[in-house]
């Protein structure tokens, strides 16, 4: 069977299928979701093997020892999944929920009822994890998934595919709900984003680059997480030590998380008084520091090594470092600090540190990021964090669901209507 | 200068302008709509001067009465678009809702605040008066738009959005809020649905033809309407009063609109007994009926005129015929009837006839349109009738926006954090 034809019967199945998932009770839903676990815990000794298999082509061909990582399922990751699947079958299940039901003078009621897209078809690259993650999260939501991880994964895949499916059919519900595809040829993925017949959206998760490939070639709505440039504004009126325990926070607890700090905006107002302690903090935890010109005069005088300080350069504004480097701007004011921000943002989170209400609420309703918050670390922008139960990514999209996307973003709302008989008049 | 630097100078200009659009207050939005009806009253001659314009060359170049007709701006028709702007100043402003605000574990309080989308691009035919209304519904919305009409009616746009542009400024808004295509060349459209650094969404409103092409070849998000192939099924359980009522509405009240039912599906339990007086009744209208063999059976016995009965091909179940014609086909119940509406229906709208609770809630859940109907007719689905008080137009999409589409479908929720100086631990 040829590429096209074969993800064309995996897009087939799928849409078939889904019309089961998204009817099946919470409870079946429920139940599939602890047999999976059950099954992933009962064949750990085959997922260790299959991974064992995955790993040896990995280092045959001389991947790198970050992927080798993200590669490795250990008996502790392996039981990290099960208890992943458990927590999404605790959650509350998002379909069928009727909201907003109001009667209308033609005399009937109108309301909305939360319903799955349909088929989800996620791209990830050679986590292995995300395999389970993803099938629990489609599933919860009342979605078929068909799943493409990454060609260095495919046994480990394939091993956790047999478990998704056990789990299924022990629920009655139809194996084909969970489709892991079999091909690690590159043109699954082009099939998989140009059959709107078949699938009502894409997630793709994994590099920058990955993901703007996807979005240029899609003919599928995509909901994606291009990166993430935060900021950390200090306002003139900042409480100094909220600032300093937010900019460390945010800079230095993870620093290859996307909901990182990379720049820093301080209010001139302010500069000389609070940049010298911030910088010190920073370099101390080892953070390179590309200053503006101001900034950098100001941290030069404070004593900075001068092997971390670097006169910054455009980019830097833009850039994600993913690294121990921070960009710091001086600025003017709210207003500068707002429009550098638009200007300059990923559009992912971008934190005020303030003690002042107007310009607090100004910068919450005027910055215009997915994640816009007030005296707190931008380390908090998580599907986690924010109590959503679980993630499948974090949008930086405008459209249909910003920031972190839990099971309700995988979800939509139908309008429904009660009558007794109403026509129009 | 060339038609790919006149769109993105526009394109620039709108996203420049959509900070103060999105930043503005709701009294300023609303004075530049009074503005605006306010302008269009005293420019009345000015407005059908611009009419008679694009009329004449329509004429000249032989186009269709039905053209001519959605073309014309008569004085009422002038009358009804400053209305139509006061109506949008009366409706609630969705920017900046606040909402799910919950406090978290960590300290953090959480929630979701209503913005606006950014630039939205509005791309239509040949009716003015859109011109008026497209830009009311994305000002209020704190959105920037950028519209392009047909060019047959390129005097009467100028004409109107010297008017909108009057508004803006006597509100001390930025002209560029609301710009209005100058080009008639083709061209400008593939350069505005291909901008994703200037334009956040597209809306296209006019024929199926045009929808599908803007969706092929955008590189921006479409929210789109394709066609409406609505269904009314009769139940087993049916009240054969609110049956014959339903349809009669769903079907000829109005044959043009996407509303109306293009297909009715009867129980065979109940197919003998109902349908010689729906056909009877549908026949009388002078609608023609396509029927499948079983109920073309039953409606010969009824003695419907042999002229209006026709046996249905496999293409009518799919058609949206907008015309007095209906398809007919007796299915084996419930689960019959949903099967062929999730396999055949545009998802735009379907209807159940039923006093039967449980096969009217599965109904409801089951089937995947846009709007889900019990005992009332599909003409109901629009935002008028809704409680929208507006509407851009009706989603046939699943992402996002799901059928009629109102101001709070051209907004997003970001997330808002209010925090204390709090990190993550």
């Amino acid at each position: 069977m040829d590429i096209k034809t074969y993800m064309q019967t995996v897009g087939r199945q799928a849409r078939a299928a889904s019309r089961a998932v998204a009817a099946a009770s919470t409870d079946a839903k429920n139940t599939a979701l602890l047999a999976m676990a059950t099954e992933i815990r009962a064949r750990k000794a085959q997922l260790l093997d299959a991974n064992a298999q995955d790993l040896a082509e990995a280092r045959a061909n001389g991947l790198e020892p970050a992927m080798i990582d993200r590669l490795t399922l250990s008996e502790k990751g392996i039981e990290s999944m099960a208890q992943g699947l458990e927590q999404v079958a605790a959650l509350p299940d998002p379909v069928g929920e009727m909201t907003d039901l109001k009667r209308r003078p033609s005399g009937i009621t109108v309301g909305k009822m939360r319903v799955p897209l349909g088929v989800i078809g996620i791209i990830y690259e050679a986590r292995p994890n995300v395999t389970a993650d993803a099938a629990a999260l489609c599933l919860k939501s009342g979605n078929a998934a068909i799943l493409r991880g990454g060609k260095e994964a495919l046994h480990s895949n394939q091993a956790i595919a047999a478990c998704v499916r056990a789990g299924l059919a022990a629920a009655g519900l139809p194996e084909m709900s969970i489709q892991v595809v079999e091909t690690t040829d590159r043109a699954a993925v082009g099939e998989l984003i140009t059959m709107p017949q078949f699938v009502d959206v894409i997630v793709p998760r994994g590099g920058k680059g990955l993901i703007e490939r996807i979005s240029n070639d899609a003919r599928v709505p995509v909901i994606k997480h291009l990166d993430g440039n935060c900021h950390v504004y200090v306002d003139e009126r900042a409480d100094p030590a909220k600032a300093l325990a937010i900019i460390e926070n945010s800079k230095t607890q993870r620093y290859g998380t996307c909901n990182t700090t990379e720049s820093l905006l301080v209010d001139a107002a302010i500069a000389r008084a609070q940049l010298p302690a911030i910088g010190t903090m920073l370099a101390g935890k080892g953070v390179e520091l590309r200053a503006c010109p101001a900034s950098l005069a100001i941290l030069r005088e404070a004593d900075i090594p001068e092997a971390q300080l670097k006169a910054a350069v455009e980019s830097d504004w833009t850039e994600e470092f993913l690294a121990p480097i921070i960009a710091i701007k001086i600025v003017a004011g709210l207003d500068e600090a707002i429009e550098h921000i638009n200007t300059c943002s990923s559009q992912h989170t971008e934190s005020i540190v303030t003690e002042d209400y107007t310009r607090a609420m100004r910068f919450l309703r005027e910055v215009d990021s997915a994640s816009v918050m007030i005296n707190a670390s931008t380390r908090f922008a998580d599907g986690f964090e924010y109590g959503l139960g679980a993630e499948i990514g974090i949008s930086t999209d405008k459209i249909h669901a910003r920031g972190p996307v839990g099971l309700e973003g995988l979800t939509s709302q139908k309008w429904i209507v009660f009558g007794n008989g109403d026509v129009r008049a």
